[in-house]
């Protein structure tokens, strides 16, 4: 293709983001506009992104689309949905065709949906390739449409979705204003499979009694959560975070069939997590934890405190695989007068990571 | 003691309840006040009770308990509650001592609290043995003072605690009403400790945001139910069943620390209820589930449906225990087209029940 006279390529990379304030239900499918504004942390492109090369040109007879340089056999809805968005936007009429290759620096098993930083790399690689008019805004627009939460990777540090106007994603504060903030991820070994996301949020929707309850608490919950982050207020970062995870899965619960993300295992780190904050009576949280649509806690942190951390996790959650617990030199047995069971070769894979300054094209 | 010349005795045996609303906060922790009314069953006397023989005599020293007839060393606090109040309303003033000789017709292990059957017997016999004005009403408040939802086990049938006036419960319908619904209470093996409901629900009270919202929807919510069981609407006693226990467990994980007594067994037999449930594809629901402050299910049923449960039962939770499934002669190979795991040796034992008439005077 690249010998064609008309060849165009441009490529992104962007990373997956986990949300402190979690979305949960579109009053609008179509668009994806969402019932509550959310508030998220992008992850550092260096510890995993999704790669993205979009290109065109004159000869090409058909969109198409190669995953981890596998040619798929179709498009998906969602795919051809931002197709169709982009040639309407286009302002050159002859754009006929373009060739999708995407991959994921991070395997399925990390825990993380790679969709968000997936259509966030393909939604500003179709924004630059076609040069299309206001390009932050029309990149959030169609990472939103291609997979809802991917509208928050459009940006690097701390980024709020926003429910109102336009539903655009913004950052609130870079990734360097709170550069010692840590994000460990756990992935416990599980063969469930996670209900589908959009299908339970809309399930929550019509059935859960307390889901409005829950919207009627986001702002104000945002608006403490914002304040603590200006000021890097830990202890309330983590109680906000905690805490909205918690309600996210009780409007979970809520849902008629209930949807229950949570296993045995999450239970345990949520448990360890509060008798280790409380460990030395001094009221100082040292870890938060929140659980997306899932049973893998990402857990927030501060720099000073990761390798007491690692140590407690490693004392709880000991494991053949010796690569688990890779950072960790030695087990700390102030750890031994917590009184919780230890769970043997339920962690299989641990990843540290840190905020991340947003996506990046190349070349 | 039974030589003396003013000894007398009274015994009553009483048997758990299962709430259908359940009961979660308290708006007066002395008094036992709930925040919302709650909705219940009382078991088969048969099946299950608490045996409680309460006795008096001038000659005795100090009030004291036998639990299995072993005395304890000390009355717990709410039994001196329930004892003071008594002596309270007694017009005898010579009223010394008591001494009290309960025990349990079920283990621990059944999954069932004992302290409702325990306090209403306890409450019951008091009330006869010292002849105390309005009966009823008031072995129901000492009930209540005793243990919280105790007051539900002093009636048989369907029974309501208000959380208006005086707080006192009535049985809405008695156990002849509806006589083929069936109780198959399910103990999953699982050593976890719950935590203490009455730490949990305060805990609730003071941090969950969508604690308010489940209040609202209580009353609500009965007056359906109520409705249901006037009529025997299976179908919505079901759902509005399952969504009061989902609901309870909703705010107790939007507590902070999150309070989760469900487990791993606990959501595979969720999903399977619902599972089978839809598996004729005719809008029939065959089998309801409600969760206490603890892993095990409590499984309403109607008698017809109750050999093909038990079927199911033994094709998902095979165990080499072949008590757990003596009921079932073979196995259904039609739920093989179920798709969720089997899980072997997690069931420990199976109750089968029905609803009780209420607590009995012996002799």
């Amino acid at each position: 293709m690249s010998n064609d006279i008309d060849y165009r390529s441009v490529t992104c990379q962007a990373s997956p983001n986990i949300a402190l304030i979690k979305y949960w239900g579109k009053r609008n499918e179509e668009l994806i506009l969402p019932d509550n504004d959310s508030l998220s942390i992008t992850l550092d492109l260096n510890d995993m992104h999704s790669y993205t090369t979009v290109s065109t040109s004159s000869s090409m007879i058909c969109d198409t689309f190669y995953f981890d340089d596998i040619q798929q056999t179709k498009l998906s809805e969602r795919m051809k949905k931002v197709l169709q968005e982009v040639r309407r936007r286009a302002k050159d009429n002859k754009i006929k065709f373009v060739e999708i290759r995407s991959h994921n620096s991070f395997p399925a098993s990390s825990g993380l949906a790679s969709s968000a930083s997936a259509y966030a790399s393909l939604a500003i690689a179709l924004t630059n390739l076609f040069q299309l008019d206001n390009p932050q805004s029309t990149a959030a627009y169609l990472a939103r449409i291609g997979s809802g939460s991917a509208i928050r990777s459009i940006y690097g540090g701390f980024v709020r979705w926003s429910s109102e106007n336009e539903c655009l994603s913004s950052c609130i504060y870079p990734a360097e204003h709170w550069s010692e903030l840590r994000i460990i991820i756990l992935i416990f070994n599980s063969s469930k499979k996670p209900v589908s996301s959009t299908d339970a949020m809309q399930r929550t929707r019509e059935t859960s009694t307390l889901f409005q309850a829950r919207l009627s608490t986001i702002n104000d919950k945002i608006n403490k959560l914002i304040e603590a982050i200006k000021i890097k207020d830990f202890n309330t970062f983590a109680k906000i975070t905690m805490m909205d995870s918690s309600q996210f899965h009780a409007v979970c619960m809520d849902t008629y069939p209930p949807v229950i993300y949570l296993n045995d295992q999450s239970k345990h780190l949520i448990d360890l997590v509060h008798v280790y904050n409380q460990m030395d009576g001094n009221q100082i949280i040292k870890v938060a934890y929140t659980f997306d649509a899932g049973p893998n806690p990402f857990c927030f942190i501060r720099q000073e405190h990761v390798d007491e951390f690692l140590s407690l996790l490693k004392y709880f959650y000991p494991t053949m695989n010796d690569d688990v617990h890779k950072h960790v030199s030695n087990v700390n047995e102030k750890f031994s007068s917590i009184n919780l069971p230890i769970m043997s070769n339920v962690l299989e894979r641990i990843v540290l990571t840190k905020i991340g300054t947003g996506p990046k094209i190349i070349s």
